[in-house]
This record gives structure tokens, sequence and C-alpha cells, in this order.
């Protein structure tokens, strides 16, 4: 195996063009071989395979810095930079990171996750390199669906500050998770509709009107013309020659020699420079190619069929809410869908295909997602934003001042909430109820189990005002079936009447909090009480003065970070109102989480059911 | 006068073209009296007056809606729409707002404030319209200041998932609030540097190499390709073009009947069309079109001179971190400014004077600020991000994922924090220390007077890691000289010692603590404690440890939201450490707080010191 040649990144350098191929191939075969066992981000990670050889081949990674754009195309970069033996672990727990990740290797030169942040980064770091009078070359490696983003934008607007080398690899496969549209898609396409079009006929005929009729070499002079003006708007890169920032391209992405040819020309040039690289999503992989949007993120599966090695059979929040949105807007027509290129994480693809005249999707643009709603709320419509966790909080500000500043009634249907597992740190949702508890007008809510999402969501769409739902990635709680209280704004649930100890847990913690009660019961002989909070915001405190009546202790459960959470405002109501009274609060530390299963991670962080009832321990609860 | 039959919007249409002329100068005269007296956004608003009255002429405002970005330019707008009379008390407390607000007006289409929002809400606003069968013509008005935020992009990018009308008028003075840079401005200009135009003139000599040399009327056909090619390239509107949105102009944006020409061409396409009209910031008042950034918001001044009426002798906190970073500069070659299209007004005009090359004005844009600085962190410089509280509000997602996630040196001065005034609820800085406190590896510190402003910024220097200083608006504090313990990670800082009750308060808020602990000593003869607390994240639980021995009840006061500041948190200490002790929170509501004079917001806020005693009243601590 060539491969197992590769233990740094200069080894690549001393193959053959021949082994060079080999290495091509055993790069694809190994990532899917690996991706097939843990899951991962695979499509992306085979569209570039030839762009990372090409990258290595061109540069000196001992000093030149690649940022990788979101990341997930980052596993041959990773195994070429020797983290190849480190794959059987990827994204579980104290494994790899499926992203490039700083202290994992000193060549990740900045972590990515989050979409369209790699122009503004790797300038960032063009601009150090000048004024501290260094010498490298930085390269920023961006997908064209991450080019929607507009933070891309105002990084690409910003650029023409730069008068040295900075290289943008525009990595253009006509996808983002799924397929790309919007203005920018249109201008990548080489194709130019209609108005443009009208102008360069306008054009021409201008020319051929002053053109003496003199005969002879005209045809071919006219055909010259005629070429030249259709050259100037078919160049796909005028968007960013009018940015002032240099366009190579496009060129095969699947070429290594074509590549490298460019980035080497590229190198050269003491300004910005694009090169606009087309790739095929998937490359090499039939089912991946055929299906890039199913083989983006995948479970594991298996390579012949490409079929799920287990087959999803339980329900998940994404699917409840899919089917329940598509449900109420058959009756409300005022109801519209928004994803920010998310459609089928968020369940949001069966509402497209019912609905298509009330579905948009804005591209990686979640800022925009929800000013738009906004202006659609204005209009007399009621949009439903669904958008993770993590994601909306690229969208704090527009939610403060477009949204809830107006009172507007816009829905935002959170997925991803609280712990996301192998994506790890950069898409763990645990932020929300903190982020959204700030925003005045606001109502948060997370339902217990897959029957309250459906309740909420209707609650939400029948509400008058900024509400949002949050609701946590994967398979649905359905115990406590029976209790389905009527949604009223404001109001908690009672779920256990015990006594002593009294828990306030909210969404995805009501499963938890219910196995320490079991347990506790069983185990200590104790019934604690068991509340469903149900509203982050406004938070229940007649339910609180309740319980204070015959408990002493209330713990607040919330997977959320401990800052702003349900659980510093219970407590300052308690010691205000119910002095000597005490609030425990289980949340979210205040950090990071890293990748790993969500059980595990529940362990580590101590809100596992065992966990908790130790905590308890310790405060002689039981 | 004109003005005075101007009572609705269609009164405009009943008048002659040489009334209409009177007009535009009675506006002119108007808004220059009335801004001179109360203060507030002249030169944008000076700059769109024959546009405004434009679009009155073309448009029907009984329906059709017109979305003013960022809103400062809407002085015409108000007065033509039937709110003259209301001019004396703008921006004042309960008197009309400097910016379109739906609960005014119904001819205000939509809240603005915030830059870039306007194309995404117009945007949502057609789409209602042609969902709900509705027929109306709407007109989104953006300044080239404001298309450099990336969520002008992502809407633009959005744009052709509409196929009928929508207008969006580019009003183009080369300036957002100060002189504009960037790729985005280049584009605007029209002109074509180096690299465009060396293809220019490859293609067309390679037109001219195909050219039989037939001699004759080749002189004219060279000169008639050449200035085709020209036009092409020069072509300003290629930008959008490209984004698939018709492009109509430049065309100049005093003369009133060409632009009604063009809003009248634009609203027979069936498509988003973008008129880009070229104005002068500032037009028709001397003083402000040679100084519009002098007079982009400015204070009470005298029309004849454009002095300020009140000369401000007092220094501000702005003027204070300005002269402190430059000073700092001076000594440590790696510190870096960077500010998001308010060089002026968070005072990083000095540092851009005296440190060109180490200077960043990246444009509206503080999404891209903040992973810029990331980048520069990265690289090895000392990035200062200033931004304004309420703006920094875009950035929170980079701030968690591409600064505070590395863990990395970027120092935010976070100028307008707390209450900012006459600009009102969207500009209010209420929300910083809740949203800067729910993110892992964050440090906030919060001056209590402009020395400590000096040390916090000097601390903050050589601090590693992400940390943010909020300051207030406006003039500094200054007393508490003497009081200048050494500024350490996470520590407060003793100031008063009496007992009882210990006031543990942060930022602008030691000077009405200050107040309050005097006036109780006075009129109530007891001695509370005042503690400066510094640090709103890490809390100094050590001091509240402290406290506790010797007081019963510690009142925590801080200018920010009640949810997710610094008082939640340390009842929850407290109610956890410190059972039967009391925690009073002092804060701004839950509620957005409109424009008017800070010291009247304080009272009716009941932040004021007067309000806090009687506050205490009710709790009997006095």
């Amino acid at each position: 195996m060539v491969l197992e040649k590769i233990k740094t990144p200069d080894d690549i350098k001393h193959l053959s063009k021949n082994e060079i191929e080999i290495l091509s191939n055993e790069l694809r075969s190994f990532i899917i071989e690996k991706i097939s066992k843990n899951g991962g981000h695979l499509a992306s990670s085979l569209g570039v395979v030839e762009l990372t050889i090409a990258l290595y081949l061109s540069l000196d990674l001992s000093k030149d810095k690649i940022i990788w754009d979101v990341g997930h195309q980052s596993y041959a970069h990773k195994i070429l930079s020797g983290r190849k033996d480190l794959f059987d672990d990827i994204r579980r727990y104290g494994g790899i990171s499926g992203f490039p990740k700083r202290d994992e290797s000193k060549y990740d030169a900045f972590n990515t996750g989050h979409s369209s942040t790699s122009i503004s980064a790797g300038l960032g770091l063009a601009h150090a390199r000048d004024l501290l009078s260094e010498k490298y070359t930085v390269v920023s490696v961006i997908g064209d669906g991450a080019m929607t983003g507009g933070l891309a934008f105002e990084a690409l607007n910003n650029a023409s500050s730069l008068n040295s080398n900075f290289i943008i690899i525009l990595n253009d496969n006509n996808m983002s998770i799924g397929k790309n549209t919007g203005g920018l898609s249109y201008a990548l396409s080489g194709f130019r509709a209609s108005y443009s079009y009208l102008n360069a006929k306008k054009v021409t005929k201008s020319i051929l009107n002053k053109i003496p009729l003199i005969g002879g070499g005209l045809v071919s002079l006219i055909v010259a013309i005629k070429n030249a003006v259709k050259q100037l708007f078919a160049n796909e890169g005028m968007l960013f020659e009018n940015l002032n920032i240099v366009y190579l391209g496009p060129i095969n992405g699947h070429d290594i020699y074509e590549i490298k040819k460019m980035i080497e020309r590229a190198k050269k040039i003491d300004r910005p420079v694009l090169i606009h690289v087309k790739t095929i999503k998937g490359k090499g992989y039939k089912f991946a190619e055929e299906n890039p949007e199913k083989f983006h993120g995948v479970n594991p599966f298996n390579i012949e069929d490409g079929s799920p090695v287990v087959k999803q059979t339980k329900e998940t929040y994404t699917k409840v809410f899919s089917e329940k949105l598509c449900q109420l807007a058959e009756k409300d027509k005022r109801i519209v869908a928004i994803t920010a290129a998310m459609a089928d994480g968020t369940g949001l693809n069966l509402f497209s295909k019912k609905f298509p005249d009330r579905f948009f999707d804005v591209g990686i643009a979640e800022e925009h997602a929800t000013t738009f709603a906004a202006g659609l709320a204005v209009g007399g419509l009621i949009p439903v934003v669904a958008i993770y966790s993590s994601f909306l909080q690229r969208a704090y500000d527009q939610i403060i001042h477009d949204v809830a500043l107006q009172n507007l009634h816009v829905v935002f249907a959170i997925d991803r909430a609280g712990l996301v597992g192998a994506d790890g740190d950069t898409h763990q949702g645990n932020f929300d109820i903190s982020y959204l508890s700030t925003i005045p007008n606001m109502t948060i809510l997370a339902p217990k189990n897959k029957y309250e999402l459906e309740d909420m969501l209707e609650f939400a769409i029948n509400y008058n005002g900024p509400i949002a739902i949050r609701y946590p990635r994967g398979v649905c709680f359905d115990e406590y079936k029976d209790k389905e209280a009527k949604i009223e704004l404001g109001k908690s649930e009672l779920l256990v009447k015990g006594s002593g100890v009294a828990i306030f847990a909210i969404g995805s913690q009501i499963s938890t909090a219910s196995h320490v009660i079991e347990k506790i019961e069983k185990e200590y002989n104790k019934k604690f009480t068991l509340v469903n909070a149900r509203f982050a915001k406004p938070i229940d405190y007649n339910m609180i003065d309740e319980l204070c009546k015959d408990h002493d202790v209330i713990v607040t459960m919330e997977e959320n970070v401990q800052n702003g959470g349900i659980g510093d405002k219970i407590a300052y109501y308690m010691q205000e109102k119910h002095s000597g009274k005490k609030c425990i609060k289980v949340s979210l530390p205040d950090n990071y989480v890293e990748h790993g299963d969500v059980s595990v991670l529940r362990k580590v962080l101590m809100i596992d059911s065992d966990s908790i009832i130790e905590t308890f321990k310790k405060y002689k609860l039981v």
C-alpha cells in the first residue's frame, strides 16, 4: 500500500505519478471503509481527495496553512497529516474529531465546524503573516454552499485590504448539504439568463452596426466578436473580479496536476486569488455520487449497497415535527417553512414536497432566514424557521432586532438542542435556552416526549408572538403518553406527586428525571415529585410557589449551559420568595463539550441518572 | 410654505413641478433646523430628500411598502407621512423615534435600526404578498455601506427565489458612516483595476489578432470594439446581474424625475430589480457635505457654522479607550485594531492615523470582524475589536465558535454598553453581560471610572484568552480616583466598608451606587458597603463569601437585562452557600427600552439612585 508510506505531510512529495494515482484510490477506499463503520461526513470528504493531494504537493505544511471551511471535508487531510491510525476512533469520545482541531494537530491551522468562516480566518492569518514579516502561504478551502453565508461575503469584500498573496479555493460541487439554489449558484453555473444575455446581444448588435460592410473577412470577424462577447459574459469569475479578487478557473477538481499547476500559479500573485475548482460530491463511491445528500453525514452503512447497518425504526423528533407541521399546514395556508440549507436534517423536505410554494431554502444563511421570516410575518404569514440550535446562534441579533422587537409571530423550530454527540463542540446545542431567555417577548418551550412536541407546535402556530420550541437530536422519548394536559402559556405540568424533593425538569431531561425518581423510589424508598417545566420562558413561578409549600428542595434540570438557564432564575425567585428552601441546578458545565456518544457524554458531564443520584447523595437528599 | 400642505402621503401628488422643487428645499431646511436643536442623523437624511419625494410620487403608500435600511435616513419620509408636527420631540422620551416604527405610523412598513436588514425583510414581504394574492409594491432602500453586511448579501443571493416584482434602491454615497472601503465599494466605483482590465485587453487583442488586415474602416471598428469591451467591464451592475438581479442605473439621486421614471420602469419588471442611485451624503448643507462623518449622528449644532451648541469638554470613555490603546500599541507591535465601519464612534480613528498598517475597517460586518480577529490572533497578533454593544450581538456565534472555542486572545472593546439614550430600543446595549456570560472561556470586565478603563485595557492586552471590556456611551465617571487596586482576574474591589447591606455593582452602576450609599448615610444614617465587581465573569465569589460574614443582604447592580446577568448567578450561589441571606438584583427589565435621555430612562426604569432607595424601603433595608 502506498498509503502506508505516508507518515508526515511531506512524504507524498516523494511518490511517483503512478503512486499518486494509487494513493488517491487508497485514500478513497480507506475513507469509505472507516466511515462505513463509524459514520461521518462521507460525500464531502470523497469530493476533495484530489484537491487535498494537490494541496499537499504544492504546499510546505511545516509552515503553510490550510483552513478547511466547515471542516467536514478534512478526512483526507487528517490521513495525510499523520492521523491515519487514529481513524478507528474518529468522532468517538476520546478519539480524533471529525473536524479540524488545532489541539489535535499542528497541521490543523484553524478550528472549523460552522460554515463560511474560512475566508475571514485566512485573511486574518495572511495579514498577521505580513505584519510579523513571516513567509508562508495561506489557503482557505470553501464550498459553494458555504459561499452563500454572509460571513464569507463580508470576508470577500474585505479581502481587497490585502496587498499580498492569499489563496481561496472555491470547491464548487453545486451542493451545500442539499442542492444549492440562489443567485450565487446561478452566477457559478456559467449560464447567463435573459437579462444579461439581452444586454450582450445589444452590445454585439451595436458593434455590428458600426462595421462598414466590406465583405470578405467579415464572417470570421463577426464570429470572433460574438465569441469575445460571449466569453465575457460566460466568465464565471466576474462576480469575484467585481469584488477585486483575482479569479482563476474553473478547473477540474479531480485532476491533481491541473490543480497543482493552478495553485503554483496562484502563489505568485501578490493579491487575494480565488481558484474555482469543480468537483463531484461523493466522487468515487457510486451510492454517494448518486445520493450526496444522504451520504453527507451518514450513519454506519454496508459498503456493497450503501444501506444502513442499523435501520432506524424508532421515530425521531425531526420526523414528528416534520409530519405535524405538514398536518397543520394543510389546514392553515398562512403557514410557510424556512430552512437554511437543511431541508433534510430539519425534516422540512416533506413540507417542501407537499407545499413547494410555501417552502424557502435560503442557503446557509441563518441571519437572512430570520429577518426574511420577520418580513413574511409582517406580510401576514406564519413562518416556521427550522434551524439547528448551534446554527441559530448566528441569528441572535436578528431574533432580538427584527423578530422580537416587533413582537412578530415567528415560530423557531430548534432541532439538535442539547447534546448532539459525534459532531462535537462546534455543534452541541447547549446555549439556546440561555441566549433566547435574554430576549424580551420571547417564549421558549421544550417537549417532554413526541406527543408534546406535536401539541407545542400546534400551540406555537396559534400563539401570537416570537416563540421557539427546542427539541433534541435523535429518537423520541415516548413515555408519559397519558400525561397530556393542554399547553397553556407559562404553565408547567405535574407528572409525579411526591414530597421533600421536587425535580423541575425541561425537555430531554424529563426522561432522565423519570429514571432518577424511579431509581430513588426503588433503591431508597423515597418518592420525589417530578414536574415537566414545558416553558423555559416564561417560567411557571406559580408552580414553584406550590412546590415550596411541601418541598424543601427543588432540583432544576436542563440540557443547557449553567449560565443563564432556568436554574439561576428559579434560584433567584426562591431565595426572594421562599427563603430557606434550596434550589439545586443540574445543567451542562460552562465548558465546550467534545464529541462522543451522547450516552457517554452524559456520564462524563454527570447529567445521567446515576450521576444525578450521586449528586443528590452529596446534598443528603437520599 | 408648500410643506404645510402635506398632511398625508398622497398630498405631494397634487403639487406642481415648481412646488415640488420648493418642497425639497423646505424639507431640507426643516430637517436642518429640527436636528440642529435635537440632534440626530442629519447627513443621511439630507442625502435622500429627492429620493424620498420620488418614492412618494411613484408609490401608493396606502398599500405600497418602503423599508428604510438602518432607518436613520427616514426623516423626510416621516415628515411627508404626517409626522412633521412631532419633530420637536424626535428622539426624546415620549416623542417620535429617529427610526421607522410600525407602532408609530402605518407608513413605517418594518422597524429598522441595525444595518443590512431591508432586503431580507422586503423579500419576505414580497413573498407574503404573492402567497396571499395581494397587490402592492415593496421597495427596500439600502445604502452602499449597509450593502457590505453579510445579511444583505444573503438576501440578494436568495432574491432569485422571487418570480415577481421587488425593488431594491441602492443609495450609493460611497459612505457607510465613514468612507467605504472594500471590494464592493470597488465594484460600485465603476473603476476596473489591473487584473480585469488586463483580461479585457487580452480579449481585445485576441479579437484584433483575428481581424484580417483590410484597412479602411478598421480604425473605427477597433474603437467600437474597445468601447464595447470597456463598457462590459465598466458596467457597475455586473455584480448584481451575476446574482440574477436586474440592474438599472446608475442615476443621479438628486434628480427627482429621473428617479421617478426609473421606479416606474422597475415596477413593470416581474423580478427583483436593483436601482442604483448616486447621492451625496449631507446634500444641501455645506458643513455636512464637507464632513459627512461628523454630521452622520450629530448633537445640537449652530446652523450658521455647524459648530456644536455645547462643546464637549469632559472626557468620554471612547476617548480614554482610544488614547490608552494607542499608548499600549506604541509599546507592543502585535496590537492591531479592528472596527466595523465605526472608526469615529469607537475612537479608533486616532489609532488608524497612528498605525495605519495595523488598523482594519472591515465594513459593516461584525461577524467578519470577529472571525477575522480570530485569524489575526492565531497568526500571532493581539487584535482589539471595538464594536458597540448592540452591534456585537451580530457576532454572538463567531465569538462562541471562532474565538472562545479556540480560547484565542481577542480583546473586545464594547462601547455603548447599557443605555444609549436617543437612538432607542434598537441601539441600547442592554444584553452583552448576559450573552457573553453564556460563553465558555470568556472574561468580561466593566470599569467603574476612566482610570479603571485604562487599567482594564492594559490587563486585557496582557491577558491570554477571549476578553471583553464593556463601557458606557458618553462622559466618564471620574470619582474614586484613589481606589486603584491592581486588576486581578476575577477579583472585585472594596470601595466603601459598611455593614448590614452590601452593594455589589458593576461598571456604570458604581456611580449610581455611590450616590445611593451617600444619600442613605445622610438621610438614614446607615452605612452600606460598596463593592466594585469589576468582573461580570468570572464573578468574585470569594468576595460574596466575605460579605456574607457580616452582611444580611447583597444588592447586585448592573446596567444589563435581568435575565442572565450577574444577579441571578450571585443569587444561586448565595442560596447554595449562604442560605438565609438575601440577594436583591437591580437591573434592566426584560423589555426593550425606548429612546430618551439616559437620565430620564434611568428614572423610568427605576435604576436611578432615588428609585433604588425606594426599592430598598420596600425591602425594609432603610
